[in-house]
């Protein structure tokens, strides 16, 4: 209670100003009057705020393309993307990706790489990106702000310490630290799936939706939370290991050490063994196999039946624990067979007691595809920097 | 994003002064030299809004005991607990208590009756309610501005509407807008594991933890989440129900539908079971066995072993999908013997993935006593007077 920020008058401008932005940022162009509307702002205030921007060179204002409507158009806001530029960077377990994202979350340019079946070792990683980073921002004639950094682990976001990332083989990695200290900006490190909830809040299948929960199933099984409109945290920043939820006790294994994660049920290696593939089948056999199913409805069903009654029962207890009004479904569960998706939502629903008291969560595959983490990330870059600006 | 409030000058004042009364509300007496470092307000803000406060009788101003320390002692400044006194109602499945409270927390006056057995209709609840406040208010020489209402139940908190009760045998009832028609003052229903997490974080085992669980186990188990520092709830206001995760499938069936959720595992039922009690056995007589346990710790592990196991179960699942700092255990389960306790904040600890990030998550039984859903319920009615006083 003591912490309740307390408002100054001098705060009242720059609060406008980056709520301005931030509109801009994540709803794209506006007119004048559709801004003054949007924050319930009087035309005057408006018009000093984006003079003042327009003059930074933050925004610019642009004719729209002719309509039908009769009169002058109205002047259209528009986000200058060089003004401010992000660097955005998504750590998979065999593969890495860098952009740099301009105001306005358009990706100016990218860059990736395999680790070719090793696991990258840490210090490696980092000066890959760094270099990446530089060659990327010469060519564009860009150079970034900020960076956030998308990991496949228990990440504390507050200073980016990794305390594992089990299928990177990382324990104890201070990469937020590490990176800041080199790329000399600050550097936001988060857990994959908390970025890629914050993606798909902003700019995906869960745009303008207050409470989401974001599932992605790659190697591991991870869960972001959006509650009420933003991105739901635990104790020192860590957010949950939503794939280690026990649903099977005296189940499978897991490295956490329980038995029956919904990870080991719902993971690319459940995935396989439903599929009778090899453990280590590469990731594009698994979709061809599922793409094949996609047209053999009846099929699907018989051979994934155990696999969707795991992925149901563990999606029937992130409704009634967090009562979202949307799941998305990302990565690997994006390639299931439309009709098994719409069986999980269907059940999700009939089982759920949360979900029959809000009237029905939605269950939804992302549409964001891979570079869903790549926004997530670049998004938690922006956060303190649209204040700056 | 765009409904981010935009402060203006004039709000100032007001936002300051009731953080102020906040402060007072839930900290108790503080001196204006305190208040100013807390509020970080320089001392002449400080003595306007404590002048104006003392001036409208919310607020007085007294002279500490004697302590041990030179010099002219400070004055306390004290809120003035009829200045604003909030309804509390804890509807439980067989007893029915109210209070009113006044500002500062400190119950004033109470009453309380059972239901003998019936289930309470809820017409039949709400005319006793409403007579009994206004004797209680009577006898006192107050009234009410707000009211606060725990039930045991899936609520939703935009309007108070129970949509479903099962103890209580309630569907779908307008309880928030039934109540507020009679007494006239804005009501907040809630679920009451919610307002039991909302005392336990402002006046509780919880007080200063930012991310908090609290499970109670009456008839049914529920939970309430503090994270960051706010009542979690999900889409249209509905709080999750923890105690409707499925633990054990192919379980007991719950009357949810499912099978082995938490709530068949770890309620009073299955206590009743574990301790070889007839399943409908007086709450008195559960407490006593379990008293007579605590002073044989080998025979309650043994006889316990198997509740345990669940109860753990599902607390690991608990924080590794919300990761709090603290987990506080209410009702029935306070009771346990304190070495099944402590054994179970161990297990939870070593077996909890999310745990083993954050540092260690504690696990403690509360210390409200019965009263706690009442003083939760009484802080939720507390919420929008603060602003207003």
């Amino acid at each position: 209670m003591t912490s309740t920020p307390v408002a100054r008058p001098d705060d009242v401008r720059r609060h406008n100003r980056s709520t301005l932005l931030r509109l801009l940022h994540v709803g794209g162009p506006h007119t004048r009057a559709a801004l003054a509307t949007e924050l319930g702002l009087n035309r005057s205030t408006i018009k000093t705020l984006v003079d003042g921007l327009a003059e930074s060179g933050v925004v610019e204002e642009r004719v729209p393309r002719p309509g039908r409507g009769a009169g002058r158009p109205s002047l259209l806001v528009l986000p200058q993307p060089q003004a401010a530029v992000v660097l955005a960077v998504d750590v998979q377990v065999e593969h890495v990706a860098i952009a740099l994202v301009g105001l306005g979350g358009q990706i100016l340019g990218r860059n990736s790489w395999n680790l070719h079946g090793r696991t990258g070792e840490p210090g490696e990683v980092i000066t890959h990106v760094v270099e990446s980073t530089a060659v990327l921002a010469g060519d564009l004639g860009v150079q970034p702000v900020a960076a956030g950094v998308s990991v496949p682990g228990v990440v504390r976001r507050s200073d980016g310490h990794v305390h594992e990332a089990p299928n990177l083989r990382w324990t104890e990695v201070a990469l937020g630290e590490r990176l800041a200290a080199i790329l000399r900006i600050p550097v936001q490190v988060g857990n994959d799936a908390e970025f890629g909830a914050v993606a798909e809040h902003l700019r995906g299948t869960a745009r303008g939706a207050q409470d989401v929960v974001y599932v992605s199933a790659d190697i591991g099984v991870g869960g972001g939370v959006i509650a009420q409109g933003s991105s739901l945290r635990g104790a020192a920043g860590y957010v949950g290991e939503i794939g280690h939820m026990v649903i099977r006790p005296g189940g499978r294994t897991c490295y956490c050490g329980n038995q029956g994660c919904w990870e080991t049920e719902v993971g690319e290696a459940a995935l396989c063994r439903a599929l009778e593939l090899a453990p280590d089948s590469p990731r594009g056999r698994v979709i061809v196999e599922l793409r094949r199913l996609a047209g053999r409805p009846d099929e699907a069903r018989a051979r994934l039946a155990e696999f969707v009654e795991w992925l149901t029962l563990g999606l029937v207890n992130v409704v009634n624990l967090l009562g979202p009004q949307l799941v998305v479904l990302g990565d690997l569960f994006t390639a299931l067979p439309p009709s098994l998706l719409e069986q999980v939502g269907a059940e999700v629903r009939r089982r759920s007691l949360v979900s029959r008291a809000v009237g029905g969560v939605r269950v939804e595959g992302s549409k964001l595809g891979a570079d869903v983490k790549l926004l997530g990330a670049a998004e938690a870059a922006f956060e303190g920097v649209l204040d700056t600006v």
